[in-house]
């Protein structure tokens, strides 16, 4: 039988109120609170942290406190990633970042999502779907992208966007919900 | 004669530099300022804290911090609230909240208002006006809700939208202005 | 030739890894965090702080912590200026904000912006456009301003705006896109 971690990780149904899953929210939490204590000079800390926060990336990736994760090991960043202020990334689903991706301030991406029926939302039971994101992708500021998204590579999302569809390759979108306002001739 | 403060409420013109309001909004960012600064270890104290700051049902209520108020003695909430990180609410009317609501990440309610015409909004005198949002409400993450707004039981706000009119029971909403996406079938 | 704060300055590509401009940002965040470390009662220390880190107008503005800015020294602010919790301002070029502006929760004025093409996003070199907003003029929360746009007297922008292109004087404008809602007859 699947734990309800697996299950959350799986997409499935599962109780966010299992306490192994509250003590690993506890840790991600206290980690995340260390590293918003940190400052510019404290070079050395911040890798380290993000290192232990982040499933995969974090040691070479740059995050302007605040941030603001669930659980952390769901996010996997690829090079060179470069997040502004106040990040907040809600992984109970895998959330994957390519090479040489930014983010502008206040970008949201949340794979965390509830049953519309308000008696099965009531029930404490919720699921989440995976966010990926391609390589050289740029999120502009206060940006949000919603649970299952999957954007492509090269991409420019204009800031303030909800990214609620999936995204090709090569394009600029915005506005809310985001469409396509332009391709990038690459 | 009323009092800015009874003034404030009623959603009539007021001073919000009234010593007496000045007075109140200090003794709430103490307590936010409090809350603000606790760990998830601290269990009880927020349970307390937040007790205090709000009208009514804080003492059952879940907020992660960062949580920012202008007053918290407007805010009204049901039973099993929970607000994620770095929920706004600019309180300077009465906000109602029923049961079984669940707010995303980076929710902002706001009653507070100004007059459109400069002259008038440069006096110094402003007004809100009030917001109720039903029972099994669920607003999801960057959504804002405008003055003046009523949204009734069962709506799921869609992330990032931006509400502006009433809404009824049993909707899905999404945008900015957020419009009606589909029913739920309940 | 040109250092690179100047490049920057002028709205030309720079790099932003260039050591003088990561001495001032650095200078920049240690200001930022002792403002954000203040409460109600540092009357003083916040008006010094301000008007050590804006270009010019900190010392008689308000602005309720949490704030966020690159360099603080090219934002310059008319009398009597108010921004609510949490406004970031990316300032890499100039920010003109003039008399009698309040800004709601969480406003965000980016004139940070990046080359549209991966290669020469991911060379490092980026650039800004400035930003300019006339008197009397009121943006609601959540909104957010893009790189370049010029916004004229009396405007009030609705609460999570996204404004990409230049406002008129004298109308209302919301939306993502913003556009015009209503002209304000005055």
């Amino acid at each position: 039988m699947k734990t309800e971690k697996e299950k959350m990780i799986a997409g499935e149904m599962y109780l966010s109120g299992d306490l192994d899953l509250v003590k690993e929210r506890r840790h991600a939490r206290k980690l995340v609170r260390a590293y918003n204590a940190t400052t510019e000079e404290d070079i050395h800390e911040r890798k380290q942290i993000l290192g232990e926060l982040l499933g995969s990336g974090g040691h070479t990736a740059f995050m302007e406190p605040t941030i603001r994760f669930d659980y952390g090991y769901n996010i996997h960043v690829g090079k060179r990633f470069f997040a502004n202020f106040d990040c907040t990334i809600l992984d109970v689903c895998e959330v994957r970042i390519g090479d040489n991706c930014m983010f502008g301030p206040s970008v949201k991406l949340f794979t965390a999502t509830h049953p519309l029926l308000p008696d099965e939302r009531n029930s404490g039971q919720e699921y989440g779907k995976p966010i990926t994101i391609g390589d050289n992708v740029w999120i502009g500021g206060g940006a949000i992208v919603n649970p299952g998204v999957t954007i492509g590579h090269n991409v420019v999302v204009g800031s303030g966007s909800v990214v609620t569809k999936d995204v090709p390759d090569n394009v600029v979108i915005g506005g809310n919900p985001a469409k396509i306002i332009k391709k990038i001739d690459y």
